[in-house]
């Protein structure tokens, strides 16, 4: 017998019953991974987060004692699921708050004009073609016949063809009597030929935009003949199990030799999406001739295989920030076999091809007026510029307003808190998602609670509670904190902590601080800002009024403020309906300054600074109007 | 038992004792195919060359009665390999003269100049690159930071990367303290990253120049750093048991659907050639980084697995006479896993890329001296023109003068007649290869026969034997014959018949018809012919004046005439050296023009004069000086 011959055991998911036969001692956490459960997970399996708790409801296991488990929590057989190994059959429950199907995914993008462009020019065309055919006084070879048949359609220099095409192509030049739809697409400074079909298949052209989110990926199918977006799906990205930051997943593919399966899982996801739409369309895949994607430095190295490792190491340098279109095939994304892959070009290793496309989608490259784009997502990146020069930068404050770092913090999904404020009377009044029992808090709601906070007076402008004999301010097992709500429904109570705060604090500080070098970089005040574009699911729903008390975005005129919706996906369906669309994001990336942050000298100040609830410099936030601090 | 289920028999071959197990029934050629022994074969297995003949000594068989056969070879046990099926096992011995050991191929190319041009500048280069290092003060991804390295070395608009380099780059990056050796290639207009490497490799930069012919193969590997011939090496195209003519194989390949094989089978030919002459020379295959492949239309089809079939129909179209640059590896070509293939563009289907190498090698495209340029293979092309005009067309005469259609016919090889001359006495004088005993007549024997014959009025001006009564003419198993040598050494008599010089006057007929037609579009006689340059295996070896004499080429003085050996590779090769070369070869394929002589209302008649030794119209033969005839 091998000596490493492990025993296998059984792990029953419940409620859904889904079942997953492992070697013993394996972690919870990786069983769920194998089976496709999602478990909230941000720190990649490392044991800190405290987020993957799950309940064992029978079975032999070990596991670790952690401070992040209450102790009625590990009483009611609560564990951490990537430290609890397993040591029999095991059945156990998971709780709700993993539960992501009634998640809210931002997923149209209300700035994308390309639909009703008149000058609709996709990356990839078909155009059909009644070629002369050859005869004794026309010796030209059917390659050639059919190249000076696209010369005549088609501006370009230098046209490329794949030998698999060549091969066919008589064949199918004399099955069609010379009448053929060539597919014909842009390509690093070429143009390729991608396929030839029999007879006029030239209004059958469909193509993918994919915003490759970090936390959500979103799909939009495109009918580029009219330039219209025919239908939408999203799903979260199921790389989170590797931890819900990008730079956790790097540290993970990097210790685990996992980056094969962190692409197969993205892949994976973008295959999903595609399948599901163009079911529901009707479309064939093979009719799928092209496919953008507009995501972060990392997303896109994920989704490609180049190696991310030097993204988290300084001095913070990507394989690649401008990748050549591939065929989709090779990064194992399903479409028309030789159809093509574009990937929207990075600034720099923490400035990505979606902020790229933000900076397309919001016309920011073109517009007299100076302008903020904001978007705060995973990492909080900004832009500031207009026509004549663009620099950004990425504040890499954390993922808090997106629930990481806090304690009942939650994506925005089904029971999440995602308004709040305080009444007259200092009663408190919330919202949830779905009007669901409330089982955790999104951005928005985080953002209001910390605005209304201070506001009120709740806390100071240092973020700590400012009278603690308030009767909702207790010691619960993460240490000082504020009931937003009582257990009801089952559910548990919802609280912020003191830690909570301070996490928040940090993020919005990470943004303004990146806000301020860009302006100081410029000389540029509040006042000079012409606009601010907030991108992003959380700019959407954010309430910015709160988002200024808390002196997280410059104090301007409210008519300033412009929720941009997903830029990243509107940027990659105007370069995916308009290849000059492409060229103007490659000259976006190209010539936009990058500030890193990490080694600016002003930075830290400016963080410091920012760290005050709205700021140490209140001159800068002349709107701002606290009430007296009273109780309640 | 499945009905199809066929007995095995084994196969011996002698002399060489091969052995192989064939179903019951398979034919003895398709056995040796198997087994890869050379059978003498031009019409592809139809049965009507009569060439594949074997021995059968034991076994049992059922075969065709066949005129090509002699009684006392069928009571002999001659038979034809590709008409005799066996039904036990089977001892045969394949002929002397199917043996291709001491064949004469011509393997240099005595006008390649690249070998000392001062401006070398490969297809595919290598550069040695010590990159900056990434800092705080400078993010530039790995990619763009190589590129922009790159560009300081390579003219070039557009760098193309494939994904697998990109993939690889980071490592490679790091581990060699950013000192890294790039390859790259030209390829369709853009300059392509094929591979980057650790450290300095830049002096190891190797590439194969392929003469691709129908009948033999011929390789040689240059080092590209240095612009110079490492070492030669040929062989027989092993496609040839599906036929001498390429015409033939693209039967074959249609028939039996093969093409697949007849890939195979000519990439096997390049490969076996690139490992002998990389192990003799101690050259790693993947410092092999392109290949550059000289061929007729029909060979570059069948090497890429492009469809032929258009060649031998009206109106005799090619899939492409253009190929784009390939990886090798796409065609079974095994250099560097990502190096190039590069094929030379073809005018048209029967003026392929070597005759486009031969116009670039003889700089008949920048000449101020009208040229011609012939190429007698199994193809006899030819190129009429100078800087300001070129034209070009193909016979299609048959490859006679290959042996080909001619009773003791073969190739220049060990005991071929390749000399030929009646003394003053009428005494037969003749020369073999290796001064072996005479096996058969090569083409440059043919040439003098025929020559000597009319000259000495053995046969008159339309090619019938003059005197019936010569002790040398006989009826023999193919009709009337002329001994050329007597049977000795255990070898058979060696004979040419009057359907032999009937066969070879077509075959000049077609060459100086094609020449005729292309100095009378052109308004030009023998006169305004300043040069002509012999190209090929038959042209270096052929007896000028006897080809003047009987009419095959032009009646121009001998200092005009010139021997310009194997210009197919010495195209290739400069090539090879100067990527302007490349561009000279595409702006001559564009440039040429294509005569079709099927179709062109003089040719037929011009056949019809040049049927008649030298010419029906002795003014254009004004040196040409019959002797009376004369008994011997």
């Amino acid at each position: 017998m091998p000596a490493n011959k492990k025993k296998k055991y059984t792990v029953t998911f419940e409620p859904s019953g889904l079942k997953v036969t492992v070697d013993e001692g394996t972690t919870l956490l990786k069983a769920a991974n194998k089976v496709g459960i999602y478990i909230s997970s941000i720190c990649g399996g490392d044991g800190y987060c405290g987020k993957c708790k799950l309940v064992v409801d029978h079975g032999e296991f070990k596991t670790i004692q952690t401070g992040l488990l209450a102790p009625d929590e590990v009483s009611n057989g609560v564990v951490l699921a990537c430290q609890t190994k397993i040591f029999s059959d095991i059945i156990t429950t998971v709780p709700k708050s993993h539960d992501l199907q009634t998640g809210r995914i931002l997923i149209d993008s209300n700035r994308t004009k390309a639909s009703d462009a008149a000058t609709i020019d996709p990356l990839v065309k078909k155009i059909y073609l009644e070629l002369p055919k050859p005869s004794i006084h026309d010796h030209t070879a059917d390659h050639e016949r059919l190249y000076l048949a696209i010369h005549d359609h088609v501006e370009t220099d230098t046209i490329q063809t794949g030998l698999r095409t060549i091969q066919k192509l008589s064949h199918v030049l004399k099955k069609s009597d010379y009448k053929v739809t060539v597919t014909v697409g842009h390509r690093g400074g070429t143009t390729e030929l991608i396929d030839v079909e029999i007879g006029d298949n030239s209004k059958q052209n469909y193509a993918m935009a994919i915003d490759l989110g970090t936390t959500t990926v979103v799909a939009h199918l495109i009918d580029t003949v009219v330039g219209k977006t025919l239908d939408t799906e999203a799903t979260y990205n199921s790389q989170i199990n590797f931890g819900e930051d990008y730079i956790r997943r790097i540290i993970y593919g990097e210790e685990n030799d996992a980056f094969d399966q962190l692409q197969a899982r993205i892949a994976n996801d973008v295959n999903e999406l595609i399948v599901t739409l163009t079911e529901r369309n009707r479309v064939d895949l093979s009719d799928i001739t092209a496919c953008v994607c507009s995501g972060n430095t990392a997303m896109t190295h994920f989704l490609l295989k180049l190696d991310p490792t030097g993204i988290r190491r300084e001095p913070y340098v990507a394989s690649a920030d401008f990748v050549p279109p591939i065929r989709a095939a090779e990064a194992g994304i399903h479409i028309n076999k030789r159809g093509l892959l574009y990937c929207l070009p990075s600034v720099a290793a923490y400035v990505g091809g979606d902020i790229v496309a933000g900076a397309l989608a919001t016309g920011i490259y073109q517009t007299d007026k100076l302008t903020l784009l904001v978007d705060i997502g995973t990492n909080g990146e900004v832009v500031l510029g207009n026509k004549d020069w663009l620099i950004c930068a990425s504040s890499s404050a954390g993922p808090a307003f997106e629930g990481s770092g806090v304690k009942n913090g939650m994506r925005a999904a089904s029971g999440a808190i995602e308004k709040f404020r305080i009444l007259d009377g200092g009663q408190i009044e919330y919202k949830t998602i779905g009007e669901a029992s409330p089982i955790g808090i999104c951005g928005s709601g985080l953002l209001d609670i910390i605005a209304q906070f201070v506001t009120h007076g709740i806390i100071d402008r240092t973020g700590r509670f400012a009278d603690l004999s308030d009767p909702r301010i207790s010691e619960g097992d993460q240490g000082i904190q504020f009931q937003i709500a009582p257990p009801m429904d089952g559910h548990d109570e919802i609280a912020i902590t003191a830690t909570d705060i301070a996490n928040l604090m940090r993020s919005k500080a990470g943004v303004f601080a990146s806000i301020r070098v860009l302006m100081a970089s410029t000389q540029i005040t509040s006042d000079d800002i012409e606009a601010v574009f907030l991108a992003g699911g959380f700019g959407n729903y954010m309430n910015t009024r709160h988002a200024i008390d808390i002196g997280m975005l410059p104090d301007v005129d409210a008519d300033k403020i412009h929720f941009v919706g997903n830029t990243s996906m509107a940027g990659a369906k105007m370069v995916l309906l308009a290849r000059n669309a492409l060229e103007t994001a490659e000259s976006i990336a190209s010539n936009m300054t990058y500030f890193d942050l990490m080694s600016h000298p002003g930075y830290m100040e400016e963080f410091i600074k920012a760290g005050f609830l709205p700021h140490t410099d209140l001159s800068l936030f002349p709107s701002v109007k606290f009430e007296k601090s009273k109780k309640t």
